[in-house]
Parts: C-alpha cells; structure tokens; sequence
C-alpha cells in the first residue's frame, strides 16, 4: 500500500460538507462538529498585525522563528509554569502542525513506531505514517482517563519505538493527567531511550485544576504546542514546540527545508497574544459554563460521559443504548434534525461505533437548540 | 544512514551568519548572498491585510486554500498564459516550501526516485530525501541551459523513478528554457509513466522574453509557484500548486494534515498582489538594471557567464583562474573585503567547486560597491 493510501480522510470533513450544502439550501444547522474556538482573537492581536504590516516586517524570519517571541515564550514557560526553557530550545512552526510535521521527518525513521493513544488526535496516526513510521494505536479508556500510562508503555514498547504521545486536555476527550502518571509515562519512554511527545495545544483551556507541562515533570521531552486554541488565532498559524537540546539541530534543518519559516506578521500578532490572559480568562468562563450545561443534559439524554472532560471544548461520549453504528447515527442527526456532531472513527477504532464527540465551540444559544433537538430526535 | 543525516545544512545560512557577526562587530557587508527580494511587497498587499484584519478574517480557510484566490489563480492563468486551470486544481500552501513538502508525500513513496539539475535548488533534493526517496542529481551545463533535457530523462529515468523537475528561470542560474525543450521534457515523463514538475517560483522575474508555463505546452503536469519572488511577499508565506485532476485528493488528504491551511491574512493579502502588475514591473526593471551590470562587470574581474541569464535575481558564474576552491574563496571575500556570495556547493556538486552564486537582490549602490570590492581583492 502507498502511504497515501494510508492517510484516512476526516469524516468530519465530509460532514461539515454535508452541513454547508444543507445550510446552502436553507436549512439551520447546529454545528457541534468543529474542532475551532467561536471566539475571536484577542484584541491585541489584531493591533500587533496592524503595526507589524505597518512597520513593514513582512521578510522572512529565521527558520526557528522571531528571537522576540523565543524569548517570550521562554518568559512565559517561566511564569506559567515554573521551568526554565532557553529560547534556542523553542522552535516557531506553521501552527501545531507544522510543528509535528518537522519533529516527525527529525525524529521517525522509516520502519520506526510510536505509540498513540486510541482514541486520539487523528492527524497524529497521519503524521506518522506520512514519514514512512508505524503508528501503534493502543486502546485507553476511563481507568486511564484515556491516557497512556507506563503500563501500557512497558507492555507495546518495541525496540523500533522512538516515542509515545500524550494530548492532555486531550482531543477528542477534554480530559487532563496527574503529575505523577505524567513523570511516570516520561521516565519509561526515557528508559526506553525514547521521547515523551507532549501535545500541549489545549493548555490553558482548562475549567478548574490547571493542565501540567510535561516540562514540569522532565526536561527530556519534546512539547509540541501554539496559538490556535487558547488564543484563539486558528488562522495565524503560529505554532511552537520546545525540544531537547540534541533535537534543536535537526529540527532546524528540517524546518529550513520544509517552511522556510512561520508568517512574520503572524509571529508579532501570537507575541502580542501572550500578553492577554484577560481576554483568555473571558474565553475560558464561556467555555467552562458550555460545558456543564452538556455535562448536565447529555447524560439525561442517554450518553454516558464515564470521566467528566477538565479542559478543551469537547465531550467525548459513550452511546450505547442509543446506538452501536455511531457514524450512521451522526448522518441522521444531520440530516433529520439538523445537528452536527462528529462519530468516534475519526479519532481511532477502540470502541469508536459506540461513541462520539460533541464541540462546544459554539454559543450558548446553539448549544439549547442543538440539545432540544438531539432529544426530539431520540426515540 | 538515517534520513536527518542526509539533510545538509545549508552553506549559505553559515555565511550569513558569520556575515551578521562581522556586522555586529562593526563591519559593512555587502549582502549578495541572499535569495530574498529587497523590495517591498506591492501596497496592495498591506492594504488588503489590513482590511482582512479588520473584517475579522482570520479563521482557518479551507486546507487547499480560499476559494477567491483560487478563481483569482484560475482567471490569473487565463490571462497570463492562455491556458484553462478549473480553481479546483489549484491548492493553496505555506509558501512554495509547502507545496513541494504536501506534493512529494503525495507523490513519492519510500525508494523511489526524481530526477533533478545538478546545479539546482538545494531544498529540492532535500524534499525528495526527507521522503524516504532518492534524488538523483543529474549535472547539467551551459549546452542545456542548466536544464534537463528529454535525453538526460531517457539516460536516468528508472522503473522507480516518479517524477522529474525543471526550474526556469532557474536558481542558481536564473536561465530560461525554451517551448519546445520544455514540451519535450513533459512528454518524456509521461511517456515514462511519471510527471514533470515544474517550479515556477520565479516566472515574472524575465527580462526580455518571459518564461513559458508547463501548463502552456502538456496539461498533465505539476507547477509550483508563490507569492515570495514575483510579489516580494516572503514573510507572508502564501504559495500555490497546480496539480493534475489524480492528485487533487492525495494532496489535499496531505495538506489537512499537515497544514490545516495557509495563514488566511496572507491569503487575502495574495489575493490583492493579483492586482499590482504595476508595481512587479518597476521591480522587473530595477532587477534587469543590475542584471545588465554585473553581466558587464564580472567578466571583467574574470567570471565565466556562459548563459546569459534571463530571470530570477542570481547570475551563476565559473571562477576558473581564480580559484578552484569556491567555499575557501567565498570565506576569504567576506572575511577579507566584506562581500558575501553563495559558493556553488550550495546547488549541487557538479563542478561546484569552480562556481559561485552572485544575487542581485541588492540595491544598484550596493552592487557597485560589492564589485569595487571584488576587483580590489583579486590578484
């Protein structure tokens, strides 16, 4: 098989395509399928692209990005979180993914394997298998809060391994991990002589305790993370990830190659970002309230949500009882009563028939609708 | 060997940095290394960001690119090379990086072969080797331009070859190729079951007769091109392929993973350089000025430009008897007289230690000053 043909098209692609063409011919669609926040960046952002544009700074940048923000963002590491990261360690990409995308061509020969977690961030399965890698899926669940752990890593670690992946708040499952499971997936990847990859994208969009770095617990780790989410500056594109020292060399020339660099307009708009936690705070409140109102009336409605999500906008929940053929369900739901939600095959296979996600990157008022209707829907 | 060992670092970034180094202790540089435009974009370009700005445009575009600016691409198309492209095959990316990046994971698999110019643009066999596939640099001389030909595809060509790729104007030797070279070119790969793909980066940078697209003579081919050369829009990173009908869906399966989408500012701001043709030409003659005088001067200070070339903003040119140690000379040029030139290793190894890279992307004073330089240092 071609590689290509390993790459499996987002299902919610087509189903977002199904909502606009049905939007398209009038109808109200309910949209709890997308992946990207309802807010807008903050103001600063657009003032700091205003005064870039206007000071001229459209060049490009070094490959690894805008000293300034480097230097930022290492502030930053400082502030939030209390590790002391050197800005040579920090590398600006286009977006998280492209930051995945230069670490995987750096990291992941061909043959190698990396272990992911099943369900997950379907694009990681992708990046992996685009460099020729072997994605290895293990099922996680509840007991784990759908995390790795070092168990699951001792028992799948093959001497081709080069890494493991953590996403917490995770994607599709909103749900955070302890410090201690955290240090404790780091070290057996460490032991192994491989590397922890921390996707730390929905950071900060947490309602409660707070989402641990990885860097926290290991400088030995490799932090992938940028503005799209917290922020909420998707279409930037600005992204970063923190390597170890040993890494920073190869990443550099990948990026190089591959990018160039990130949009420098972008870079001082994300440089600006940093210095808004109030309009973030604001996001966060909006989100936080979203998600009890779904983690109130999901359930009554049949789904079973067995470890309540602590960050991200989604709700990653079970529909037995309400079906086993969960993409067919989803059709229906849009096609019935116009609401959009995404089936668990996008995000791996462990159990995916039976489950879905729900977004709460929409408003309130959306959120009221789309629940009424998944009710009148129901038998 | 693993794959991030073949990746060479590029020379040129060794020399700009020393070149910044000498200048931060005080020395003046005269930059003729550098392959970046040193006008500004167009006005439009900041105009039209600024509007977008303002009209909150600044959510992810679809992954293959804003509708607009494809139809813009496709009318684009119509009028500067006669030829019919549907918006639909044309994908949008990160710069032309990230069409060459999203097109070889399309297109080559682990093992297989593209055939390339040797002397050519250094990322282009790095791509195919970040792939798991095999450049294989084919030299190339004053007889052809500096181009491949349908003989040498003939010669080279092999069963796992997929592709073979032509550059013209080229970098490093701003040459052009003719119509019916080109048109042999495309059907020699066709013949062979493969493609040509052809980087158009830097078409509108003629002077004199402009450069043909591939798609003028066989529709079945690739082309890359953006917005950093012809609308000196480095920083923004907006690029674009054309890509037969077959390969619209593995692309774009590659670009939704890799990418999500090109920053969308930018796309707005590419929308509106479409309109700035005025501009391009005081900066196609402001290049074709230097053109003329360093295609004067060289010779003079013992240069060899046996093709005149007639795009791009480089001039490629032979040093025998002067030095047939091109890295060792361009160290001695900045370090002794502050000149900074590319040395031919850069592009390739054939006959590159008897070549250097001189770009004019530098004002017509600087020029002046870089050549008085040179002829001072020469023996």
């Amino acid at each position: 098989m071609r590689r290509i043909d390993a790459i499996e098209p987002f299902r919610v692609m087509q189903l977002l395509e199904r909502a606009r063409e049905l939007e398209a011919a009038g109808r109200d669609i309910v949209h709890m399928e997308i992946g990207e926040p309802d807010f807008a960046a903050p103001d600063r952002v657009a003032e700091a692209a205003h005064r870039a544009i206007e000071e001229g700074h459209d060049r490009y940048t070094p490959s690894t990005g805008l000293a300034q923000l480097k230097v930022a963002l290492s502030e930053w590491y400082r502030r939030e979180h209390g590790v002391s990261v050197v800005p040579e360690r920090i590398l600006i990409t286009p977006g998280a993914s492209g930051a995945f995308m230069a670490l995987y061509l750096a990291l992941v020969e061909n043959g190698e394997s990396v272990l992911l977690p099943d369900p997950g961030y379907p694009c990681q399965r992708n990046f992996v298998r685009l460099v020729g890698g072997e994605p290895i899926s293990i099922p996680v669940g509840p007991d784990t809060r759908y995390h790795l752990d070092a168990e699951a890593i001792g028992r799948h670690w093959r001497p081709d391994t080069r890494a493991a992946v953590v996403t917490a708040p995770g994607n599709p499952t909103g749900t955070l991990i302890g410090r201690a499971e955290l240090n404790a997936l780091a070290g057996a990847c460490r032991d192994r002589g491989g590397v922890l990859i921390s996707d730390e994208i929905y950071h900060g969009l947490t309602y409660g305790e707070a989402a641990i770095s990885a860097l926290e617990v290991d400088d030995d780790v490799v932090v992938v993370n940028g503005f799209s989410k917290r922020w909420a500056m998707t279409g930037w594109r600005v992204g970063w990830m923190v390597v170890p020292e040993r890494l920073i060399d190869p990443c550099r020339r990948v990026m190089q190659n591959i990018f160039i660099a990130a949009t420098t307009v972008s870079q001082y708009a994300a440089l600006a970002a940093l210095e808004a936690d109030d309009q973030v705070a604001e996001m966060v409140a909006a989100y936080d309230k979203r998600r009890r109102f779904l983690l109130d009336e999901l359930p009554k409605l049949g789904f079973q949500i067995p470890v309540a999500p602590q960050g991200a906008f989604y709700v990653y929940a079970g529909t037995s009882g309400l079906t086993d053929d969960a993409p067919a369900f989803c059709r229906d739901l849009l096609e019935q009563c116009g609401v959009a939600i995404t089936p668990g095959a996008d995000f791996g296979s462990h159990q995916a028939a039976r489950h879905v996600r729900f977004s709460y990157a929409t408003g309130m008022e959306r959120l009221r609708e789309g629940v009424r209707r998944i009710a009148a829907f129901l038998p």
